[in-house]
């Protein structure tokens, strides 16, 4: 088992493979996003707060936030956002950049223990974020790519990850505070991407034993109805042992996705969170069918049909 | 490699291993529906037709049909329903019914290598059913509950299911045409249901190599939104291996997750079944971005953001 902890000041996020699934909200991001970059680079944050608000509000857990503008002061601008942020929602974040100062400045405005994002294999990267992680005690999304760029091999995007939990570890950050992102390919582009992830994420999961991450959104790339791709994608990551992703709570889909996973993997004690968000009024008068009284047996071809029977279900196209 | 070969007179499906998921429309069935019972112990028929229709329509590669209506001739309504059918769509059939004499009418009207839905570990069933599926050339599933009911332990039903599986081999059908179903729990009344049925489908296929299927709507019993408890099921039990499904092929939500699954399996080569379904007819004058562009390196924080950034995606909220 093992639990990567991040929190804000005042509360607690887990990670874990026994816990429910983590959802890090990836909206607050200028990157092709023209009017919030202009908005953030003039210092109107007011987007980044409806941003912050909407997606906890959707279901996210935590909040990514990158300052990612060209020419801008990203280093101020990051931890003016980390600090917005912080102020209007309880969530703890991931601070999102490639820029060792930006990481710097927004792990320095953080109150909690943050989530640095990222860090890859690549040597310079290595030693530039792995101390700042270190410093202040944060987590860290390790991206299994290096020098050599992105391998389509998923033995050689192992290798590295292997390669950055060690590399903390010598920098005294635990596998626990290491978070892998093993590197979604687009299945429209490589048809075995799917079944190269979920084999990655169990090898990430019994042989490094940490927790995962990813940008799931790039497994549909290029595809009509992305959620449909993304949602099958998460509920088959969160099959194979994937801890986390960085996507967006403001898809609906992608959330009950989620959350249905979490209830298929015995992550929603009782069912409880699908039932409380999910749950209907029943019409007045009407007796409810509650889980206590599922079926338990099916005998003379029974319990597909009592279930279909008793469910209340709606009948497309009436009986 | 295990192939179940299913036809009508002029159509083979094929459950396999490989192969895209197999959904089979569970909607000609009276249980539960007052008025399409009726009109069937009537003689009227329109319903039935209707519901094939809409169900080949929507997706289902086969049909199940059942008669099981109370104090009804079975076998003969059994008969005329598969024989309707079969008149108007082209598609595989299950012919489900607990009743020997109703499936032994139902296989006599059929034309093609149909689907016996089903038989149990009982030994009477065994050996009323096994001899049919043997003199018509069927495949037959095989419910992994027998005199004892069903046991709550999964290793048991795995041991029924082998003895079907060998039952079936001393009657002369191959384990190729015997298709297992596990049964599913409902998950709000056995919180670990999901995770025993992805353990027993992969023991189904990597112990006894058998195709298997399941009603998939049992482990939403009780639940509220229980399509999107299905649709995580449904596409965990694809990446677990199952090959096919009894279902209601007109939730559009189903269907969409089990043709996400087979792209995420790599089972829709090119995506080309997904893309024909989903494709968006684009405003005049846009450029479309096809899978042939999709990113192939993620530096400097690229991939998730450039694939976000060129998606397309409508940005719920606006920019």
């Amino acid at each position: 088992m093992t639990d990567t902890v991040v929190s804000s000041a005042t509360r607690e996020v887990v990670l874990g493979f026994d816990r429910p699934f983590v959802i890090i909200g990836e909206r607050i991001n200028p990157t092709g996003r023209k009017l919030l970059a202009a908005e953030m680079a003039a210092g109107d944050f007011s987007r980044v707060e409806a941003d912050a608000l909407a997606q906890v509000a959707a279901g996210a857990h935590m909040l990514d936030v990158n300052a990612g503008i060209p020419l801008a002061d990203e280093p101020a601008i990051l931890a003016r956002a980390v600090r917005l942020v912080q102020s209007i929602t309880d969530v703890p974040l991931s601070i999102d950049s490639s820029i060792v100062a930006a990481l710097a400045a927004g792990l320095e405005a953080y109150r909690g223990k943050a989530l640095v994002n990222s860090v890859t294999g690549e040597e310079e990267r290595l030693e530039a974020v792995l101390p700042l992680v270190k410093k202040y005690g944060a987590a860290v999304v390790a991206i299994s790519n290096d020098e050599t760029g992105i391998s389509e091999d998923p033995d050689v995007r192992f290798a590295v990850a292997r390669k950055i939990v060690h590399r903390a570890l010598d920098h005294g950050i635990p596998a626990s505070d290491v978070v892998v992102d093993p590197l979604v390919m687009p299945i429209g582009a490589i048809n075995g991407a799917g079944v190269q992830v979920m084999r990655l994420v169990q090898r990430l999961r019994e042989e490094l034993k940490v927790n995962t991450t990813c940008g799931a959104s790039n497994i549909s790339f290029g595809l009509p109805a992305r959620d449909g791709i993304n949602s099958a994608f998460l509920t088959m990551a969160i099959a194979s042992g994937m801890t986390s992703a960085i996507t967006n709570p403001l898809h609906g889909d992608i959330v009950r996705a989620c959350m249905a996973a979490d209830v298929m993997m015995g992550h929603d004690p009782d069912c409880a969170r699908w039932i409380r968000r999910f749950r209907e009024v029943p019409p007045p008068g009407a007796s409810v069918v509650g889980a206590g009284d599922a079926p338990r047996g099916r005998r003379e071809g029974g319990m597909r049909r009592r279930a279909a029977a008793a469910s209340g279900t709606p009948t497309p196209g009436g009986n």
